[in-house]
């Protein structure tokens, strides 16, 4: 595998989505930095990496922090131009209305809609310099529809969809690839798979049907095509689902 | 004019927009409960109201916080049912997104989507055990479009729009309307013409088009009809603009 | 009543929506004019119209002919200035993508948005000399949503939508007031009641949760709003649902 | 080049896109199958395609005739099983609502829908038994929006997407990629230059800003890129633009 003089940053590499994105580019090359609250669990994502040969460097990160998104990414950027900045971070909570406290709102807010904004701008101003890079944002289906009981995460996930077009709106004209990625399925992480254990009992996990949840590997594949768009044809929006999910 | 024992909460009456819905509901004999930062200001109105033989209560209120909302619509329950609420404040600013601020997107977002988070929940804690009401709130064509320079104002407008959306979705069944609306046009408030001064020119402003904006009586009248509809043709979102608006 | 000097054409006057919307202008004063497909079964809502002191006319029309529209318009609009005309004429079927045969699929776009186009174009015709009228178009979930079972409907009513959007957006500035009304939900007809019995069962429609079905004179309330409003804030689309509707 | 033992079908081959898209698939060893108006006028494309080792076959096909596109694509699949049907008919008119005559109308929803949803059919009935295959339709602007002057193609266009809608919903779980892929922009074609010319002047032609026109060969990658899509990660639309481009 040749490397390259690029990096590409992930902040919400905590997850499968996450650590599968960080080894698809760096597979293809590119120097990873990888952020996520608790740095130290990423030693498992970054022993992977340089066994199949690539580099990756970790990083303790709370990202509603902005003096750490800039010493992040800058740290980043020093290692080798930064290339890509990936936000992934979610933060799905279900509650009815009227028991969604005001402090979950507020941080449902800063994790997944805040941080990102922090995200974008400190990655543009590295970016906007040089005219070049690509900044993508992870969304969900809340991101267009906010459904029962989800008034703190799809307004944080509509929050961030506005950040990401106005974004795109602004840094597509200075060649800045800025894209917005709706996964419209469950992905297929430990996670998810307990909330359906949860919900609908350890009989509907055990049968689950293999094409109902998306492999986090399908995510960091979309991402690797929409950062290889040529720039006469780019797309600021794609919906992402497994062929068996309804819509 | 009959006076009905119902009241109607506008939070965010210090405009154009508010005063207007206020007097409009207030001429359908419901008593208003009006309230804006400096509540001092309000004092025009309360009087415009109670000269033309209907009933208006100022108040000061920060609507970014809870306690303050919560006993804010607790008194107007208190002074009669509460019937209608609705949520009017914006914070409209346009900024790069290189210039946008974590002060600015923090503040936007607590003044145009947080508060009205509270608004809507704390309006549906008094009217859910009585099984009606009304709560609306205001979006703006950034509620649909993250425009350039519109990061932080977009992202708020698109986070109330989605708490709208849950809102609507949890509240309908139990027979509270919760609608939208989006008034895609420029309002004809002092503020908004002194914009158009500042880009376009004092002679722009001279020479306005009259259709060129909206006056603040058509919101109100706008909202005056989503509060009749029948409960069998409700409507969740609108857009309106005037005729001669390019859309 | 008072009699106005106007007439209120509807196309598709033949179920219960239409005849609501003919009954609901004509109470307001307004000369109607009905056309359907076989005028003579108009008979009895003409009578209905009269005998509330009403005045109406029942036509054959075929609105898939050019002249026949244009000479039914016409004969309107020779009675008295056309005010308002509403394009109302559905063509509701369900195939699957492989039994949709090329017939259905034409007839189902020749009734549903074919004639829609002649009918507003038509419309234009009479009103954009004067300056004054409105042009409205119903329309379905299906007018945004290509759902299992809906080529060829769906197609038809998308392809209605984007006949009544750019008719507003050339129109809008000559004071004619276009627009288009979602329903997003079943209408309480004798054909909608005896699909849920086909579908669900005998019992199902004895059973039936009266919010769940809109009566159609909320369809005709829903028009009289659009009409009553004001140029300085036209609503050019809006989706009307029962409380009770999931959305 | 290692050939394919399976054929790509391309309805409306005509233009600089559909040409490209044929181009790209035979250079990944597909056997092309291209239709247009005109037979003869494919000679070139197929010349330029077998030059470089592939293999193109070309026929004079009137897309709006049922018997014409079944045949079309059963002498595809007898040549190979067909695994990509692609649907390019454009019909890009622009005419006030008040010329626009009926027969224009017509002509552009038969050209660019009905023509459209034939294909569609046509290429599932073959490829549904065998659980495979890709179903492609392009879209334009005029897909989600019905500006002025565009009744007529908004509205062949706006029944295109709800087909591929449908299609989609109906045919994924059956393993067959449908998707839309809107083209947001002009793209770089003799045609696209000629009006530019006619709206702009010459000069305007001459200092064209190089950003601002796709070359054909984008939407060509645009297409090859959805058919590598995995299964458990399809796209059902996306709209692709370049990055000088306003949206």
């Amino acid at each position: 595998m040749p490397l390259r003089n690029q990096t590409v940053a992930v902040i919400g590499a905590g997850d499968y989505i996450g650590a599968e994105i960080a080894k698809k580019f760096a597979a293809e090359g590119f120097s990873l930095f990888v952020g996520r609250r608790n740095g130290d669990k990423l030693a498992p994502l970054v022993k992977e990496i340089e066994a199949a040969g690539g580099r990756a460097f970790a990083r303790t990160l709370d990202a509603r922090k902005e003096e750490e998104v800039t010493s992040f990414l800058g740290d980043a950027d020093k290692h080798a131009p930064l290339e890509v900045c990936v936000f992934n971070i979610g933060a799905n909570v279900n509650f009815p209305l009227l028991e969604t406290t005001e402090r979950v709102f507020r941080k449902v807010w800063e994790m997944a809609c805040y941080s990102g904004f922090l995200a974008g701008r400190e990655a543009a101003r590295l970016m906007v310099p040089r005219g070049r890079g690509s900044i993508f944002f992870t969304g969900a289906t809340a991101s267009l529809r906010g459904g029962v009981g989800y008034a703190a995460f799809a307004s944080a996930k509509f929050g961030l969809r506005a950040v990401a077009q106005s974004a795109a709106r602004e840094l597509w004209p200075k060649n800045i690839h800025v894209a917005h990625l709706i996964i419209d399925s469950g992905v297929n992480t430990a996670w998810v798979r307990e909330r359906i254990r949860e919900r609908e009992g350890q009989a509907a996990l055990d049968n689950l049907d293999p094409d109902r949840l998306m492999p986090p590997s399908a995510v960091a594949e979309a991402y690797w095509q929409l950062y290889r768009q040529p720039q006469s044809a780019w797309v600021f929006e794609q919906e992402i689902r497994p062929f068996g999910e309804k819509w």
